[in-house]
């Protein structure tokens, strides 16, 4: 089975892996994060979301930091979007595309978004308009695509109805995400494959997360299959909220020692990458959650 | 590719994992492990080390040890071996298997060992005649097969190379070990397809440490290449010497899961193995290294 030549890795760390850090985070130290991450290489940084403060408090400064951000041409500056508030709000702050959210579990969907899968999807459909109209991308997260804390096995089957949802909506881009990190690689294998029957593989993405430990893996199975975007965060930030003290999203900068081993051209810099890591750890008072992060940081030590 | 059906996980943590700890851990403790592990249901367990206590003080109590484990039949509990002193040793102390190693760089046989690589298996050749003689099995461990803390890279012929001294020594099952994490899976699967076609591969097992996350990686793609026994430590007992703070052998708890996964058969019961990294983990007076053992802890206190 072939590799790709060259993934796309989305850096969510500013975002998905922020948005529940407890203690207040200046816009000042987001801003930093976010410019040395585009001076890192990655094509792709998710930077705000533009939710109601009352949900996500962490996310209340997001209009400051999409406007403090030194911005590179080419990078796409991604923002969540629940709503055409949200929209509207992600537009005026220059967003580069905007991603919407429905959950491949129908259990997860009622519990979290009070409705059902298709429901979700049909509260999108202005946000899909507008972003079409002001040619701005549009990306859809499909979360649970692996297991839900609630109901449990979600079949490949479950995860290709949101994806022809979503792909009816006109999303550029659509990732499969394993919320709760139980998927293991020939299970990931058949989910990809299901999927890419419905959508261009190329437009796929892996949102793997490690709490079980299995991301790498999954990454790397996920390859076989033809996927080439995956999203990561740097430092591992975001933990897990259906496992207290459990891993969450797999770390960039082990995504990216894999990468650099398997030839496999990223464009991002590992180097400062750990570098970004290691500001933010400080920054939050604690070690990065990243293994090769915290090795190459221990070699630099030695 | 298809994957093994069945593998066979080989628990290192009592020996491997254990001998670098600074505190002395008693004899009573190293025991209980032991135990735990058996139940679990491993059919191999690296138990025991007869180095000289001056080399490695952690393991001065491993005939202790091994006379008060409660043995289960058919199990193999093995032990490290540096020279005849320690053959016999564990022959007395009833050894299923004893261990021998070398190294697959040259620069870290002469760093480590003070001798070259074949010296250092022309060592060995009583230990190995020996263990032929009283009908134990003989493994044999190649240590920096993938990476070297001093010459860096390490090539698949140089490894093939020691691969075909231990074969020639009458090793039984012989051990590609990645001691410093660098491996990744398309390097990996050049090693294990290379010494493969010197050794037969359902006796070729791999070592692989996490000091970059790099390791459930690596042992799916070892699978997709044929190999079929792999090491792990309970809890990921087991630091890294030449990156301090940064993880070591990958953790049985992941490996575990993966495989459950997988639908691969490994006859070792998963819960009783987090419960085993839990004991080992509090007596330690630290968290387990493994990320699905504590996301296993943290949903069975949720």
């Amino acid at each position: 089975m072939n590799l790709p030549l060259r993934v796309k890795i989305v850096e969510v760390g500013p975002r998905d892996g922020l948005q529940n850090e407890k203690e207040t985070i200046s816009a000042e130290v987001k801003i930093e994060l976010v410019d040395r991450l585009t001076k890192a290489g990655f094509a792709n940084i998710e930077a705000a979301s533009f939710v109601s403060p009352k949900w996500v408090p962490q996310m209340a400064t997001s209009t400051e930091v999409m406007a403090g951000i030194t911005r590179k041409a080419g990078v796409i500056y991604s923002a969540l979007t629940p709503n055409m508030k949200g929209f509207e709000a992600a537009l005026a702050a220059g967003a580069d595309e905007v991603v919407i959210f429905s959950s491949a579990s129908e259990a997860f969907a009622q519990k979290n978004i009070n409705c059902s899968i298709a429901e979700s999807i049909e509260r999108f459909r202005d946000v899909a308009a507008a972003a079409k109209q002001h040619g701005i991308r549009l990306r859809g997260s499909i979360s649970c695509a692996f297991g839900c804390p609630y109901q449990g096995q979600v079949t490949p089957e479950e995860v290709a109805a949101v994806v022809k949802l979503m792909r009816d909506l006109g999303c550029d881009e659509i990732d499969i995400a394993d919320t709760i990190g139980v998927g293991t690689p020939r299970h990931v294998q058949a989910v990809m494959h299901r999927v890419s029957q419905e959508f261009p593989v190329d437009q796929i993405s892996g949102h793997f997360h490690d709490t079980y430990g299995q991301a790498l893996a999954n990454i790397y199975a996920s390859m076989e299959v033809g996927v080439s975007i995956f999203h990561s965060s740097v430092a591992g930030l975001g933990g897990c909220p259906y496992a207290k003290g459990a891993t969450g999203n797999v770390a960039t900068e082990d995504v990216l020692f894999m990468m650099n081993g398997l030839g496999i051209e990223t464009g991002v810099d590992l180097d400062q990458v750990v570098d970004a890591g290691q500001f933010i750890s400080q920054h939050l008072g604690r070690k990065a959650v990243s293994r090769a992060g915290n090795a190459i940081a221990a070699k630099r030590l030695a």
